[in-house]
């Protein structure tokens, strides 16, 4: 099928999988695809690769010809190119579309968020993040990665969990609901068996833990109910911090967000904002906003 | 120089030194000899070799000839052995010695702290640990290894430090001199700097902001008393976890014993006892309680 105007895709690509949105010159949602993982801080060729296959798929499904990819106006919202190195050897890729624009996932997430104006969000999933974008500037807050920071997030709620019961395998706490629940889960008896277990263990890992942990708050385990006090202690202080940037829409977003949303003072829920869309439509709807400079 | 007597030697091993303590039949001091590393969970021939090394100069020094290590009955007191597997390869080395017995570094510790006899020990450096060795049976607790636990060390003490002065860099709290003495000694100005620059950090690089953390706290920083507050519960649930085992004595050492003993309630400072020896006198006093057991 020919196509004579403008297309713009945009790209969502992390560590795990990249999503590839394709709109036509009306925002029209022609197809989305999904290919391998796109953090170019990691593997920077996988990371062309990754992006290539999932915009090809994207035209592939919308009956479009892999040769109008020269008509695509493109922004990618990638992992990893916080690190200005990293994002100037994305910028410099040969790449085969009409344009190319590089931006981070937090942006791109932000955008879509708030489908495609300024705003603000806390992305709580294995770890914690919070950033905004208010009038050309952008501020990024939190996002220390495990074990520096991250508190809230799905690693440190299982971490955390993890401390408790090894305080109780030590024989300083009483055992509690929620460390009997961690031994059974972790299949481990005795201190020294959970410390072999989790010697190697990552942020992902742990945040396997969470939802053991808000289930066990839930129940009203009171060591459980400790550790979520402290994270949403935390969670509270970021979207303070983020009202104080003078965003207009604030959001929250990722695994643990709607269990986490739930647990908050009614007042702040309701100064929150819904999630108008997923990140890749922030990337299209970014790459609209240039469109006209760029053919200007 | 000939000597015709069994003689001792105790070997304290770690992943920095090992260190020998050779002893006449009498107990009298003969001399004591440092060498290179001696963790054999992390290089098992290096540990031969410095343990070789730390025994041989020792034996100079008294002016005996090497080949008197024959005569010698060896304990060493080694990191890394409580793994069973690392402990197995350590006691089937071939060795040149009357006899060799092969324990843990904390179990030598304890003896040394308490003159050879039973008791306990709560060891706070980089890392916290706590150790009791009462009628044949030992006992561990904490030692879960940073980030896991540790809670209370120095790794601990400056991590915590850099966590709150993250919290102030993202504007979640007032600055203080806790923070702008972390980010003086760091030479970071915003929460990016610090976390780059934390981000490869191992405990002992957290561990060199312990002083820092502890000299806040005296002096009233609000942020570092709260820190330094959390870490004393934890060292003095460990203390009372200690008293439980029946130990009759408890003895705090490792770098941070001196400045956290001081900040210890009075009453449980008057609990404990004070150090007599050195680990590696515990080890030399634990071959002199196997030697009659070996030539009978």
């Amino acid at each position: 099928m020919q196509y004579s105007g403008p297309l713009f895709i945009g790209v969502d690509g992390g560590g795990s999988k990249c999503k590839a949105r394709l709109e036509d010159a009306n925002g029209k949602l022609l197809a989305e695809a999904v290919a391998g993982p796109a953090n170019p801080a990691t593997d920077f060729a996988q990371t062309i690769s990754s992006i290539l296959d999932a915009c090809h798929a994207a035209l592939q499904k919308a009956g479009l010809a892999t040769e109008l990819q020269a008509q695509c106006y493109v922004v990618l919202g990638l992992a990893g190119v916080n690190i200005p190195r990293v994002k100037q050897k994305m910028q410099e890729w040969a790449h085969p579309f009409a344009s190319l624009q590089v931006t981070t996932d937090l942006h791109i997430a932000c955008l879509g968020a708030h489908g495609g104006e300024d705003g603000a969000i806390l992305i709580t999933g294995t770890g914690t993040a919070a950033f905004a974008s208010v009038a050309s500037e952008q501020a990024l807050f939190s996002a220390q990665g495990f074990p520096l920071g991250d508190r809230g997030s799905g690693a440190w709620l299982g971490w955390q969990g993890v401390c408790a019961t090894l305080d109780v395998l030590d024989g300083l706490t009483a055992s509690s609901s929620l460390s009997d629940s961690i031994c059974l889960q972790l299949g481990v008896t005795t201190n020294t068996d959970l410390i072999s277990c989790c010697i190697g263990y990552k942020a992902a890992d742990y945040g396997r833990l969470a939802p053991l942990v808000l289930q066990q708050h839930a129940a009203g385990d009171p060591y459980a109910s400790a550790i979520v006090r402290r994270g949403l202690a935390y969670i509270q202080a970021l979207l303070q911090r983020l009202q104080q940037t003078g965003a207009s829409r604030i959001a929250i977003i990722g695994g643990l967000a709607a269990p986490l949303l739930a647990l908050l003072p009614d007042t702040l829920q309701q100064q929150l904002n819904p999630v108008l869309g997923p990140p890749e439509a922030g990337a299209v709807a970014l790459a609209r906003q240039h469109f006209p400079e760029q053919v200007l």
